[in-house]
């Protein structure tokens, strides 16, 4: 880390600074410029870095104190250069192939999930998407079937040959939702509950991490970092979009996260236009910016009756939709020399 | 509910919307102005608003929906002209005494907890705040002594005749924490962990639920209408700064929440200026500019020696800095009428 | 618009609005709720809606004044059902073809720049951007060559068969930046320069227009607007980037704001990925995905030696990136149906 | 300024690095550590910093480059270890006496800029706030009275001995306002307008600069520097608000700004409250907190009848309004050891 000492620092508060970082067993390595003396350290580990910091931060002779290095490390881009591939039950995300998940927002029956899911399936999905735990914002809101739309998920699931990716907010619940989910899913609001992170990162089951709606790329990093830390290696990036000042937009839908996260992570990102941008009409045009900029996975809300549905209704594609907009996504696919 | 149809809606496109607002059993009033037709239904109960206006949002003759009736009942004002006064067993917040919360961020032993409460009982708290389990960005950082912490903060704030005001993370560990606290602090980062929100909603213990990083008012009261519904009348909402492009700062303390919480609801507001600023050097300030605008309490942390913190001591007051800040909030409090 | 009444409104005051509203000599709709009455207003021209929406919101018995026509109409997609084709001096901007823009960030000499404008040209750029009068944070950075760096990109665009596009930030210098540019750039930090705005809407010469660092798609139109009515009608939109909280991007490039200016408006919407990002590394991504998601236009930072350069060379492409990014946008333009 | 190195950077690389920083001139300081090489600059002048970090920032093997001085001189507190009092015409802004500028939001006629600085110089306000020249998002809106607006402004206040403080937005026009004005307004959308901040560089009428939606606080004491650099001393800093996702309020008032500034810079900073918040109800409460948290002085807006202002009018005080504010700041700020 880097120490910026103020201005006005005296020559005995710039010993005082060194003798703190040499007592802690660090390397010492002043610069003494004309304006301000800064004060390298080298050898602090990860686990007492943010520590030190701060306390030479509440030093009123110290100005600023910089990290060097990135706070996470089993996220990071150095453990591997090539982009690794989670298996979901046979279904890589993270290679060549852009994993499709679509499906309902929301379970609501069985017929709402076969309907959405068919032609998910037909239109080359592979992983059914589909609330039972639903966050809502507000407590009166439908909150989801819970078991039974767990139970619907995973016969729907079998019946059409796809896997399941489903979200648990519950951390009580993770076993439960494993035994019916190929993938879980931890929502933006939850990116920061990190007794839920410690809990996926039990299971081996992988998990779908979304980007919480005010969350840096680098916290989002560290979220994964507990998952991966916990144990559970099967982390992949869900970039959701971004809460800003634009309210023409349910969120900011941030692409950029995605060649950002290759230059900082091996893990896989995947783009979810639907929420992102909580507009159908923008939906469509959004997927296809997110295969092209690189995304290794879509996840996409399809209705059968967008008018009908209980929630999300207008960020819901139709089937027909879907169909059409997945034709429109080989050709941009392939000009990016990967498939769909 | 108010639907403005698009500018190219036909005479039958209105007559549908017409018609579901009606199927609903729902009072239709449509208003046909020179370039938009604008149709008002009224009888929605909440429960089925959110979906109905996304149900007519999808149609794509329709242009925008709002809504009218604020998205919160218990919360809301109108349940009561005046502040609820919560009772924390025998300390109250949301009267004319403005309600003092002061201790370590984080519980690191006995001895540091001790001489930080003692500092902040003499000098006029009467709740003890101290972090058992820390919320840490990094999986590598501090995450708090647990339990221990929990019978350190209960054993001293009994000694000192304190009450203790301490964060639950864990859903599953909400009645452990209750044995320890007379107060539970729902953090930041779990406003929307709606199933934690859940839990604290079915005990009495009072629940200090701080706003979300970038949560709306309207969504923080929404969480609080979470606590209410669930049957805990006891809730205290509490401003920790929120997350904007500034980086001076750790977050912007909005300030501004304070009289716009009071016109919006009968829920006492208190504010945390250490982590809504995120340096001592701005603590002192904002912590008079927090009294002269009327909140209910302040929440601040106080580290014996924060160059030695492990955690946050750059915003850590100093036991000699309290004290002095006490002192001359006195007669900022005067100056509104209050008392601290 | 729409008035909301409070809660506690009583009839006489639900009466005073309504009565306000008549005399205004608009037409008045009461839609009598059983939590609240809502007034409905017609036939309110744009030129006072402003004036009487905060008129009616400044009385206590008011809850909420709400707009129900954009606030501009020059700039409205209900103008024209296509995109409207700006002619840049014979080159189309919003027609099929994709407009591509390139250059260096700033004029630096005249070997820097031709050596950058020859390789933009050779890749298929048809207009040549460059800096002569540069926006800079600071005051003791490089401020741009003025007059010379028109006269350099005049002299090289016309003997590569080039246009010109550069930014003209001091309202005097409209006239002279006319005589030689085909294109005048009005900057993020002056979108809300009405009184520039007002200049550039005296002449006939395009004028990109690009978004502010926090305007809302609304008031970029409503600033679009300014020019528009000024006479001169050939505006063309650039997103470059908002400001959001995250820092390892310079702003977060909103691709959002192309369908969504789709949908609002009728002008043409060009992308800016260097400004956008920040990033070499990311720039070409983005640009792929700026393509895909219906851009009509490119601008790009492209400098012959990025690490010489005396601005922005963090964010500028080389000339063999340029040259390697064209060729790979071309099938990606081709899937979307657009050419390059 | 400091440059870290890629985790892969190689021995040649790093020797690049340290000798290009030789090449220019300046002192380098590598640090070797375990996972990154660091490499220190010293004696970089401000001019070429922003040019020589950028240039670095563009080598593949350069993860990242900091700056280490902050970016103003004249502006930083290192000036002057207490705040600088600028004097307009006679009123001190700076010094204990908290400078009190009231009036309309715009000059609508002479009778509503008479009753309202009427009241506002019984209420104890010395310097007459009134636009003459507005920014109006919608070019529909109204605009002000300019030049005639100038001369109510001036004849009002001279009548009531007060001074005036009115914003200039047209560069062209600062001569003319220079003549009307004791003070000179740089509104928010012009903050980085930096021709006009040189024109008012160049006048020694204090200038009242107001901090952009979206500036950090750096970027605002930059703008500051470009008018010192100019020639003219007598800036003062205003905060009006920042934009954020909250849409209660108008803007976000960031009242830690006051003591930020107060860390960083020299220079007196003032509070607008009605911009800042944009509701009447929230304007009392919030001048009452800049006024403990240390503002140099406050800026309102005061409507005989806000409900039929032309402008502003929901966050306009009535003159009783204002009246009771100033009663009401007096013992708030004794407490804080001003005058008012």
């Amino acid at each position: 880390m880097i120490v910026v000492m103020a201005a006005h620092a005296t020559e005995t508060e710039i010993k005082d600074v060194e003798q703190r970082i040499a007592d802690w067993g660090y390397g010492v390595h002043p610069i003494y410029g004309a304006e301000r003396t800064v004060i390298g350290a080298t050898g602090v580990p990860e686990a007492d870095k943010a520590r030190y910091m701060e306390s030479l931060e509440s030093l009123p002779y110290v100005e600023q104190v910089m990290a060097i290095l990135k706070p996470y490390k089993l996220a990071s881009r150095e453990i591997s250069p090539t982009t690794t591939v989670i298996d979901v039950k046979g279904v890589p995300v993270g290679g060549n192939q852009i994993a499709l998940m679509a499906g309902p927002c929301t379970v609501e029956s069985y017929e709402q999930t076969w309907e959405s899911a068919k032609a998910c399936k037909e239109a080359g999905a592979t992983i059914l998407r589909g609330g039972a735990y639903k966050p809502s914002t507000s407590p009166y809101s439908f909150q989801g079937l819970g078991i039974e739309g767990l139970q619907i998920l995973r016969d729907i699931a079998d019946k059409l040959d796809m896997k399941v990716v489903t979200e648990v907010m519950d951390l009580r619940l993770v076993e439960t939702v494993c035994q019916y989910a190929d993938m879980l899913q931890v929502g933006a609001r939850n990116m920061q509950n990190y007794d839920l992170l410690r809990e996926v990162g039990k299971v081996k089951t992988p998990v779908l991490l979304k980007r919480g709606l005010s969350a840096k790329i680098e916290e989002w990093l560290q979220a994964a970092e507990y998952i991966l830390i916990g144990g559970n290696p099967n982390v992949i990036l869900c970039e959701r979009g971004i809460r800003t000042f634009e309210t023409y937009t349910r969120n900011t839908l941030d692409l950029s996260a995605v060649p950002a996260v290759r230059e900082l992570s091996h893990l896989p990102v995947v783009i979810d236009p639907s929420q992102g941008t909580g507009k159908r009409s923008l939906v469509m045009a959004m997927t296809k910016a997110a295969v092209a900029v690189g995304a290794d996975g879509l996840i996409i809300e399809v209705h059968p009756h967008p008018d009908q549905a209980l929630k999300d209704g207008a960020q819901s594609l139709t089937c027909e939709n879907f169909t059409q907009l997945v034709a429109e996504l080989k050709p941009i696919a392939a000009a990016v020399g990967r498939s769909i």
